[in-house]
């Protein structure tokens, strides 16, 4: 039984970051994770004891925790244009494959911030922490003051999100690319080469 | 009794707006206009005969159209940078002023576009399309080819909004200043300086 209840556990989340995505924090409710996971009702409060709230929270942190796996991953290899590039890929094949229908699940909650519980905007605020932070560790590894890394950093998420946003409504990727290929000429003038290919 | 109706009418835009500032497009209910407004039930569809997504779609053309006034002053100077600014600093008074619970309308409904009327998501577009032709007029004006000043203007718009989203959960404008300082940086150094200074 322990296996079934943990698929069931991630079928809920897996729901909640899809119905965040597409239609915003309000719209993720219990009723509707519980219809698009096909989890049993009964399930519910066993799975997440905080109820809705724990459940949006964990499925932010996943988000956040993801994304920030990538720009890890381009750490390692040094190079900060490898994982600006990710980060923009990333985001373009999410609103490309949904025909434009899905953004960022962080966003959602973000923006719905003052009608939910006050631990969704930290948990919102900790995703964006977490990937200017690795951005910034890139940056400062091709030779950017600290200070000068965590603004570029924050503005190339900003970037992104807002991006992401006018992809949608124009449902065209066209304001993604233009900020992907303005933040990369950016980077290209401003930082050292990376360690690797010198 | 024309000038009370169209103050009536007046005041549910002006709630409309506020309300999809710091609650979103789906919480900005008819029932909520009214309530906001305090305008009578039976006046909301003769004066929004398209009903609630009239509303929506006006409200969104009116935020629309005043950043964009704002935009063609600073067009008139031929002063892209004090554009720029000045942009960066309407959104900055609105958070603070708010507590960091008031957002761009705009956005609010480009997000839940899977969920409102088709016409909401174009609405959405064009107010953001027409900040980036006002932006990109600005910059040609200054010397950029028209190609690269449109897509200088969609990642100067994309930069504001995504920085005002993670302003809202972060519940600091510290974001907002980043980008803001690198979109001034940027445009320093790439622009020529302006007519009316040479």
């Amino acid at each position: 039984m322990g296996a079934r209840k943990s698929d069931t556990r991630e079928r809920m989340l897996e729901s909640a970051v899809a119905l965040l995505r597409e239609h915003g924090a309000r719209a993720t409710s219990i009723d509707r994770v519980l219809a698009h996971s096909g989890a049993p009702r009964g399930s519910f409060y066993h799975h997440f004891p905080g109820g809705r709230a724990q459940l949006v929270e964990e499925a932010v942190a996943r988000v956040g925790g993801f994304v920030a796996g990538l720009l890890d991953e381009a750490a390692a290899s040094g190079d900060a244009l490898r994982g600006v590039d990710a980060f923009f890929a990333l985001w373009r094949e999410r609103l490309v494959e949904s025909g434009f229908r899905a953004g960022c699940s962080v966003v959602a909650v973000a923006v719905e911030t003052n009608d939910e519980a006050p631990q969704l905007a930290r948990s919102a605020a900790a995703a964006f922490a977490r990937w200017t932070d690795a951005l910034a560790d890139l940056f400062a590894g091709q030779g950017l003051p600290a200070a000068r890394a965590r603004r570029l950093a924050a503005f190339t998420v900003a970037a992104v999100e807002g991006a992401v946003i006018m992809c949608r409504a124009e449902r065209s990727a066209a304001p993604l690319d233009a900020a992907a290929a303005e933040i990369h000429d950016l980077l290209s003038n401003t930082l050292r080469p990376p360690r690797s290919t010198i």
